[in-house]
């Protein structure tokens, strides 16, 4: 890493239509491009890939679109003040450094690295430049995930027993990255942003079914200080595709089901009665709980990744840290890394020291 | 225990009506009752439990049954052929084994007893006595999980991927029993029945909430020589009732939700295809699995607890084994307290020596 | 109809235990005499059939009940003070007749009687008598039904734009009754109840599927004054079952759906708004709609039947007017009789005049 | 109309790329427009629309299409030998007719006219014509929709007993159609696709809610000259969004569910049993049906508007008849006629005569 003077905060001016690029063409920059075509204060400048194929295909949708295979060329046109990346994870690292020391704010795709190394180098660049580097943890951005936010901490959840995850479906396996790197990272960056308090440590388990190939089933273990304990299913082997998120606390429950078409989010006042008398305890053992109103809020239906491109830019603009700064997304690599370290010491708890 | 004299079977004579006692009468004593009421070739005997109150009510409903506080009474019975025990668990070992050298055949709640030293001394005598001891793993009893085990014996899922299995709901804090001797007693004897292979280890985690209380959120993981790994999530703070399994294999995958009223086992003709070329892997990544029918099959829709009934009297008269034997009892047992000892130890894994 | 002098309204004394018999030990019948049993303020003192087999039952499970095959011997016994009639619908009249010229109180299954005539006859008779004349209106009684009772009543929802009711399941095909006179039954009184507007009018079309059998398959259409309306659809030919009440109103939207284990009422905080300007209409209309939230009140769930017979049990002491008098029992004959006749002029407007 | 001399079915030439246009660019048209230029074989040529706006909008999508306000300029393009007529319904059956008289094969959007003299005006110019006439009835081209026809085709289902539709959300009160023009269009154009038996006769009901509108809430009956009937609920004012159909035969029983994201077609190997002897009937009234397993069918995947045009495309080059062709769209639309006047006339039953 280079020595790097620490700057000022490098503000976009205000009324300045900020130039976009994204690099990588694959599943994901389209999207990025499609939604940065659609939010106000910016303009896409360049699409950017390997492919010359893909390329094509961008440029037949958006003529107007600079298509390049040189990251250079990007990096080095002064119209170009931001840059998107979505390129495989073994290469976010390098681009989104190469970017930054290039003076572009950066967002890049989850997970922002492949490595803890990778993560810290590249925030302390980021913290030196005074870019905005912001991470694409997409679910942060949903009205469903923002509404539960709001309802831990304003206390309507009460101080939380646990945080219980599934993500399942039939996927392709594939070769460059497990089911932990894939899935999980929504998960642990969903959970990152919703409890404030940090994790002590991390567990998992996975299994890979195929020759040659990498864990496609996994379940992560995540410890606090105190009783909380947050727990994720990861699994590309499943007939049936399941996100649901239980969170419950002692005043209430929620269940965030992103399957539900509209009803996302349902908060249950329920909850248990402790009973200090073990003969009551006994007599009572299948009545003694707090059933109450169960109820639906309406939620904001926005798509997640237009959100968050306005996010991106308002950020440039204002200097503000983004939701899922470079941090968070740091926080979400170290995770993956010990759920992954963990794993090959055979489920071993790892410690997360932030 | 006391040294044994290897017998021969002791099976109950076939033209005779056979003698029945159920000793505690809590929860779950009535229901056998009831059962063994409506079972043929048996007859209810008597009812013992040290509370007054509780045979008061049992004699209402039944007044033709001897109503005894005594165990001493029921074991000296000469017309009492067998006995079922639905007493706390860590009574369990001492009252069966009493029974078993009384010479009645035993049914016992599960789990089987509290600790491995006395299910292996249970099976011993039971072994030595040549009497029926049967452990009431009920849900083996059920249309549901008769029609699983049918599917895997007949290879219709294939080499099987995994096991998962979630058992939540909103229940009352117990003093006496962690969720996972309360909850997880069930899915692990599930999980014996269908599964021939014998696991290997077990790893466990767990949250307690409530000061002097027991696990009341707990996650297992059961591995087994091969890929093939088996997860278990049990929970009594969870807002939302869930009963379900997921068994995934190379052929079909299967999904067992015992909350469903009619169609309990879904079938999916679903499966992954494994890209050996990374190129192809990448463009196809989105679409490349095996989509095909589902069918949900017909149900033995029987009260499992009345095939149970059933199939100990029929073992009694026939010598047969029954399919929730003591040796059953003892595997779930050990499990149970591997799962245990792992959370003692912060998840670490525990080996499982058949 | 034998002439009647209108007298007292006779209610039971307030300390004496109310004695009760229930005529018709069928399906419903035993139902009725075990929820008898657990009702404060009253006990069971006979069972009465044709049929020696049916007693045999009863008496195996209640020895303390006289089992008598003559309603006679039901009407002479001073120690009756009520009667519960659970008999084929073509008798409920005469009976129910009977017992009130005998001075005993009387509860009736539903349908009431089998005509308007009956079923006018019928409530002259329990009016002049004085004696409480409740009909068996069981979902009336739910928690379900009573709190959207009051949602309706207290305008939470609104001014009613529409009540739309579906209950279909597998079922025998029944002799002597058609679907309408079996499940609608239910539905009409369900509306009777929570609708305080008086229907003008009904049609109704049905389709029969067996040789010499009756309907199977029927809609019916109840007009009133205004544009409110209300449609049911009953089926004994659907593979799934379904019992849906979708009760709409300017203010807020309710879904009754008793299958639900939980969540039975759901209240959607949603609307349409209405376009004066047809441009805007048209270039709003996929989103010019209200969404809010949604929430399901918790439910006292307490069984029906258990709430019926305590009301019985309490109008007879207190003369107050059951929630399911005789008047209601005959709206929803007249509502039954008038579809029958729709069902036979193909669907014509039926005149309901109150 | 003017008179027409029978033509030689003029289909086009095998290797050429058929030039089609869309007419009217609102909400559908550029549904049209992406999916034509994702079909095979053709080419659009140009869009055309009253509104320079959206002209503006498909412009800058689209920047190779030919932006036309006016429809004669379509018309008199040599280079067009398709349209495709996406406007209010009230000027379909002329544009239709003209584009027909221009030598263009047309694709109208449901419901194909305003009246059943257009439609039957228009059938008789395109048979007349030679060229093919085909209505977007899109839910045809679904694959569970095709499925389903096959079951019945080969008699899975065995023969039927009803037909019962469900369609039913939030939506904006239109000013222009009723719920039945817009919704009940797809539903009649379904059944008539599904079901070969032609309808004798129509009756309907509806509610209006909002002073200046139309029906919002509609229930229609279909009747066959057998016991078979078809009905369908239609409404704008349901808090939920509910697309089901339940199409039971002697043989088996399918629930089609377009809400399902993956299962959408369910069959039940269910049935019922008619019980000649009464007594019996009585007695097993509660079990007398046949319970078999249920199993849903993979389906194609493929949007049906893409299958859509590519059969239009098809037709076209082989002058084969589409599946939704003008007589189906004037069938539809005499059902829809007939159930308007029905409505008119309080419900009467409106003969159908095909």
């Amino acid at each position: 890493m280079t020595t790097l003077v620490s700057r000022e905060r490098q503000a976009v001016a205000g009324d300045h239509s900020v130039g976009v690029a994204v690099i990588g063409c694959g599943y994901w920059g389209p999207n990025l491009i499609r939604n940065f075509f659609d939010t106000p204060g910016c303009h896409v400048v360049a699409a950017c890939d390997l492919s010359e194929t893909r390329l094509e295909a961008i440029s037949r949708r958006h003529p107007s679109l600079a298509a390049l295979t040189s990251v250079d060329d990007v990096l080095r046109d002064p119209t170009i003040d931001a840059v998107a990346i979505a390129t495989p994870v073994n290469t976010h690292a390098q681009l989104a450094m190469r970017a930054l020391e290039a003076g572009k704010h950066v967002l890049v795709e989850k997970p922002m690295t492949a490595t803890v190394a990778e993560a810290e180098a590249l925030v302390a660049l980021a913290d030196a430049s005074g870019l905005t580097l912001m991470v694409d943890h997409t679910f942060v951005y949903t009205g469903a995930v923002r509404r539960i936010k709001q309802m831990i901490d304003t206390g309507e959840l009460g101080n939380l027993y646990y945080y219980d995850s599934v993500r399942i479906n039939l996927g392709l396996i594939q070769h460059d990255v497990s089911v932990i790197w894939d899935l999980a990272a929504h998960d642990l960056a969903i959970m990152d942003y919703l409890i404030a308090q940090r994790p002590t440590g991390i567990s998992a388990v996975a299994s890979t079914h195929f020759p040659g190939g990498m864990a496609d089933v996994a379940y992560l273990t995540v410890r606090f200080a105190d009783a909380m304990i947050a727990h994720f299913h990861v699994n590309w082997l499943s007939p049936v595709k399941v996100r649901q998120v239980l969170i419950s606390g002692d005043r209430r429950m929620a269940l965030y089901d992103d399957i539900e078409s509209t009803e996302k989010v349902k908060v249950y006042d329920r909850g248990v009665r402790w009973n200090d008398d073990p003969l009551e305890a006994r007599r009572d053992a299948l009545v003694a709980y707090r059933l109450g109103d169960m109820f639906a809020p309406v939620l904001d239906q926005t798509e997640a990744l237009r959100n968050e491109c306005a996010h991106f830019i308002d950020c440039m603009r204002s200097g503000e840290t983004p939701a899922t700064d470079g941090h968070a997304g740091a926080r979400t690599v170290r995770m993956l890394a010990a759920a992954e370290r963990s794993i090959a010491e055979h489920g071993a708890l790892v410690p997360l020291d932030d």
